[in-house]
């Protein structure tokens, strides 16, 4: 399955007062990893709502090993876990610029129609990207 | 011209390494506080929207005076500077719980039809209350 | 084992483009329902980084049931899942004002030196008022 | 004055329900391009603080002129407005991937030294960079 590796720079307000990243923020940074999986798969999440799909996180599993730090630049690591049906699963790996991993993450999202809300397969022209 | 006193306790997640609230998260205890103001008058910012008026800021203007800090319960102020007319002017302050001074600012919003994003007058409904 | 329950307001900042709250902010309500636990208990977290305990999560999972939306007044209950060695576990979960489920998760989160950041048991005095 | 002029992907979390960057966030942009201002002149804001240099926001003044978007790659335009004595001063302009003026706004840092929290002059090794 196709993996993506996504760069950042830790921001300022992205820190708590222990000097680390606080715990809610990796969130944002395993969406930009996924969002980027996307991309380079050669379509973006926002054509996706433009065209009436939305993937909701149903879970999220963080676990937290060493803390990324202000102004690192950590690397994001998405890999597809199988084949999407109404869900897809992705699982994620977060490296400090001294290749150090930091934390290892999945979620589960669903796709649903954005006008019913309702459960809908993958779309088709993210499946054949995949094959 | 009425004014609102609102108060909230500062989260981890609103500090930063230098051992203080983020300074671009002032912005959302602002929000709260003109969301209690507007709550106080007998409705709500989330009625409004659904009544197809929006608001969106256009100018945010905050003076730091010293920093809020982790656990602390804040008290926000806010005071409308006059009558609103296509724009709403508010005046800030926040406090701590010795009573320090710790922020004023200003906001400037507009109101905004939401579906065709063009500027209207504020709603008559909102006038009533502030005489 | 003791149980806390604290209410907050969701903030316009907390939402997203898809009109409910996002994903990531929903580890600092369970952030906040953690704290007022331990407040409840007879002493503040802030109290304790000043005493060289410091508490980094190790492990997150939140499962996403329905969304949050702006304004929605949630409560969130909190419970510690078994006595505390060198981690703490907690199990939580996430209501609206209607009472209904929205969201139910765990927290791993461990003991550290605040100066040494190694591992430390749970403290004494918190120990005592589990009993 | 040099000028930096860094580029950023807005992400979903930066969205709120108004379809558009929430107000408080571009707050974050303006401190990515004044980091990077500084990065550029030869030296990073971690390694001032390193060197007992903290640089807290006084004053904080954002015009909001045209909205934000998801996905959008705007440009953080960073400007030094005069030369800094105890204090900094930096105007900025956001444009999106389309060259669109979205915000200006302005910014006052001083230089406190980060044991005794005490105003000093801006450090030599700035201000020879700046001659």
């Amino acid at each position: 399955m196709k993996k993506n590796i996504t760069k950042l720079r830790v921001r300022y307000a992205e820190t708590d007062q222990m000097g680390v990243v606080y715990y809610g923020n990796y969130a944002q940074y395993l969406e930009q990893g996924r969002t980027e999986w996307l991309r380079e798969l050669g379509f973006s999440y926002k054509w996706m709502e433009e065209n009436q799909v939305i993937l909701p996180v149903t879970n999220l599993n963080i676990n937290y090993k060493l803390p990324a730090r202000y102004d690192d630049v950590i690397s994001i690591t998405t890999k597809l876990k199988k084949t999407p049906t109404f869900k897809i699963e992705f699982y994620y790996e977060i490296h400090n610029q001294n290749n150090v991993l930091l934390v290892t993450a999945t979620t589960y999202l669903v796709f649903l129609d954005s006008t019913t809300k309702k459960l809908v397969k993958a779309p088709n022209y993210l499946l054949e990207k995949l094959l």
